[in-house]
């Protein structure tokens, strides 16, 4: 799997719900990591640590890296940067994803929020749309990446996982993994 | 196109910013309507008000009906429910989205928040998990919806506009429509 990072730019506190679900919707569509640039955000880290201790997989979350300094980095070890934006070439009308899949490098995703420096339309490889219209960078993020993907991610089994879910068609039916054992239990609604 | 409409479950004030991505995101992946059920929040309502009435298309967002009663409304007038929830059938490994498409019936998607009635599983129609790990409910609003409408919805114009973006490789164009008129805007950054 190509392997893509997402860095989220312009977390203030009163995104907080927000941002989680930019990291937890990065970590679950497939990327290795998150990077916040430019902040900090402690509870954030707690929140995503647990979570992921729980659930499994190798994913990091980074923060407080100014993110030029992020930016040249990657493009230094080889990799491309794609920008969502609405403003950018349409997923569905445009062949843009086939041409980022045939860089065949690794790939950092800017998510940003409302308003972006106007620096990341130029340093970026790729400006991409999810659609035309405003909505959400969490949208945008999680339908770039199962189309990037083409839907594999969601099948990916996360490692050394203490918790999982057995899909079922009523109800709520957890696994949970102990010392290489499994024991399934029907969660109470 | 087949009508969807989503109902948000569990909305709190402090919620606004992700309620608001999930009325946007339903919006933009052509639901026709979100319901806001058992409560009121007169902000939500002005800023998506706002935002359509120049971002164009015939969108609505009810709010403070009991869920119950828009479940069971919904179902008189010959509707499905679809219930989007990480212990679902997983739409990647199961044929649940052709399942759905062949009803050939208008859907009702449940999005809750952390924790809802253990009601909803049982009177769905389908429990639908966009993957089985913890993420967002944005994040799998919109890929439910970009998959049941195989990306037709991002390109759908959206009526009585008055302004729209026009997608290019670099920068901001946005086109403002005056009455039939259109006039193409480089944004500065």
């Amino acid at each position: 799997m190509v392997e893509t990072v997402a860095l989220r730019w312009g977390h203030r506190p009163r995104d907080f719900r927000v941002t989680t679900h930019v990291v937890l919707t990065a970590r679950a569509f497939g990327a290795s990591s998150v990077i916040l640039s430019d902040t900090q955000d402690a509870t954030l880290r707690e929140t995503v640590e647990r979570l992921s201790s729980a659930w499994g997989g190798r994913f990091s979350l980074k923060m407080g890296i100014p993110w030029r300094n992020a930016v040249e980095e990657w493009r230094r070890s080889g990799g491309i940067i794609v920008h969502l934006t609405m403003y950018g070439e349409n997923i569905e009308t445009s062949k843009v994803i086939e041409r980022i899949r045939s860089s065949r490098r690794k790939i950092m995703i800017l998510v940003g929020s409302q308003k972006v420096p106007g620096a990341f339309f130029d340093l970026a490889d790729f400006n991409v749309a999810i659609g035309t219209q405003p909505h959400s960078e969490i949208a945008a993020l999680a339908v770039f990446l199962d189309r990037f993907y083409r839907g594999k991610q969601l099948q990916r089994r996360f490692s050394k996982a203490r918790i999982r879910v057995k899909p079922s068609r009523r109800g709520k039916n957890l696994i949970t993994i102990e010392a290489g054992t499994a024991t399934s239990a029907r969660k109470s609604l």
